[in-house]
């Protein structure tokens, strides 16, 4: 194995959970090598966990693991599981559908559930609150220091019985592409959505074009205007919208050099849609 | 030793302070193997500094050596001390009582003085304020690269002699438990006690069992309500509270995906105090 | 090559986007060891961005590989280069003045174009936005671990062609020192001049002398007061304001024990100024 393990959770950083964590996995095999993704998903927040994967595994070498702790279930009869996934990456985690992204864009492979009878830190007394430290750490610490087969975790699951949630679909009405806000890109405020680039290029919308944005809270219109499609922020002045394509391939808007999700207060989410309709480039781009 | 150094401080990890550590510690040695516990200790909060340690070193393999640096006195008389404890982890820190919840816990076996002529960084010109990059950093990347022995560090000192807190007592009258609220889960806002599991097993509380639970501060009453004592919080509904083992062994509060903390405004300290009293379970839960 | 490789962004930890970088850069080797100087810098802020690596940079090995990204900038004509300074570090970053405080101290050596051509991620598909990972992760991971010589990165760049900003001299008249606050110390408050040390020696100023401070927003005064040179905090009362020689060797302020910053609604930046004023020590330091 890659002796690398990556941890995720919604723990924050400012107590000792993760440090806990660690110091599980090194007491496993001081030769692993251990990063974080990130520790700052929202409380209880499954799909921005599930997100979050996606947008990072595939960037690791092969057969890293990825320890995943957003646990709202934790001691109900969630089951605990192990995936390998197409790329030949692994993922500890609660099934509650922190597998969602992962298996519809590399997709899973295999699924294996948690035996915690062999599975879990000796002495772990009884605490049934920290799984992340008792089952997942230990469990993904000896995965990838190859302390345990892959086999050897436990029975096997359907792939097609991993818990997931329902994610929109991206439509295209009479050149009107309609998708959702699929996540923010936090720091700087830009709003992701889940349209593929792809759709652009079968709309055959070209950098430099005009296009009408709306986006709705449910079915509130929240925000309507024109703006370019540009390569990148530097593509249009500092405080004006921009569509790009971001670092995931998926259309993306940015406010130049500050937040348009504070701007207008947006929100990512299911609800959260929003409709991209190409104009002429010769249009006003303030008449709407 | 274990080449194994972990940090922990109220630096934050905002500027550039917890790197100019870590440069430190790994122009000492390239083959450290360098973590944190947390930087996020509330700045001057001795206190949880001394509370984190406890909660994560037993974690980790033997012979790691702690950095822990919350330091308000720094360039005063305080000393800065090495610590080796019964479970042979070794901590490096001003003796300020941040060895406090340790020195209960799994107790302290040696402590000794740093002298710093010899332990402290090179050309670390007229600066009296950064101990922790020119004094504990330096020390304890010497210590687990085995660069120093932990005798060579300086003079002893005698265990008892090190700085340490009062911490308060849990006492159990009329089969009423008292205690106090030691610290928060910070990220989930559940309060969690100086109460021992084993207060529970003596009075004969269950899983299932309705208690009465009781916050003050100080004097005042602040919350008073019934609640379950469950495994976890998947034994109540979401919104509703619940008492129950943390990964510490101790009682802990919840609000099942909530905020307790938040909810009643209840902080952690030697005056927020919490008495718990089991009642019978066929009783009214809304009867006070 | 040190294979020891150190991020610093403005990306925050709260998404992917630091994972991401981290994968690449593991993906290049995984002999790599990897840290972090900081992902804190406000967005889009190179002035600290560049005060950061002058802070830390000298307390890592020679060799080091800093990857500096801040890059308000990404997809314009702004160059993308590696530099070498006197004291063997080097810093992958765009050249948008990120390099201006190393310049002024350790100085630059030697700077290279990086060829993006070659110097760039396989399969970064349509994206401009994202060069912290599809570039200087990527060429930063390549330099740290040998797969690629500080020669083969691009073509020679004449040092003093590197985009710099002014900063603020300093200046002494009639025993007054006037400079600027450069930056805070974040966590805790504390002011940080761009003062040198030498220019107390220079004025014969003495631990124990007490100053006269004058702290103006432009030309609006903002603070004036009197205050005790001291080594550290502990040489004042808590509550009390202090000057010291900070962890760089520059004159600093402290409120101990308190956020001198946030008393007085202090920031940093070039028009934020600083008079320092000895007088006599048997001056009463209320008089004006």
């Amino acid at each position: 194995m890659s002796n690398l393990l990556v941890f995720q959770s919604d723990f924050g950083i400012s107590d000792g959970a993760v440090s806990a964590m660690y110091g599980v996995a090194k007491s496993v095999s001081t030769t692993l090598d251990l990063y974080d993704l990130t520790h700052d998903i929202p409380p209880y927040h499954i799909w921005e966990a599930s997100y979050r994967l996606a947008q990072t595994t595939s960037y690791w070498p092969e057969q890293t693991v990825f320890v995943s702790v957003v646990d709202p279930g934790v001691g109900s009869e969630r089951l605990s599981v192990v995936v390998k996934t197409k790329a030949n990456h692994y993922i500890v985690t609660p099934d509650n559908g922190t597998l969602t992204h992962l298996a519809q864009s590399v997709r899973i492979s295999e699924a294996r559930i948690i035996d915690e009878k062999i599975n879990r830190l000796a002495e772990s007394f009884q605490s049934y609150t920290f799984h992340g430290r008792d089952v997942y750490a230990y469990t993904g610490a000896r995965l990838a220091a190859g302390k345990t087969s892959f086999e050897q975790i436990g029975p096997q699951l359907d792939v097609d019985q991993l818990v997931r949630f329902t994610t929109p679909e991206v439509t295209v009405n009479n050149r009107v592409i309609t998708g959702t806000i699929d996540i923010l890109d936090i720091r700087f405020g830009n709003l992701w959505t889940n349209i593929d680039k792809n759709y652009f290029y079968q709309e055959a919308i070209e950098y430099g074009d005009i296009l009408e944005v709306t986006i709705l809270d449910d079915t509130q219109q929240v925000y309507k205007n024109m703006m370019a499609f540009g390569r990148s922020f530097a593509d249009t002045q500092v405080g004006e919208p921009i569509l790009y394509i971001n670092s995931l391939g998926k259309i993306a808007i940015a406010l130049n050099q500050g937040s348009f999700a504070d701007a207008y207060h947006i929100n990512a989410g299911t609800q959260s849609k929003i409709r991209i309709h190409k104009t002429t480039k010769t249009s006003d781009p303030f008449t709407k």
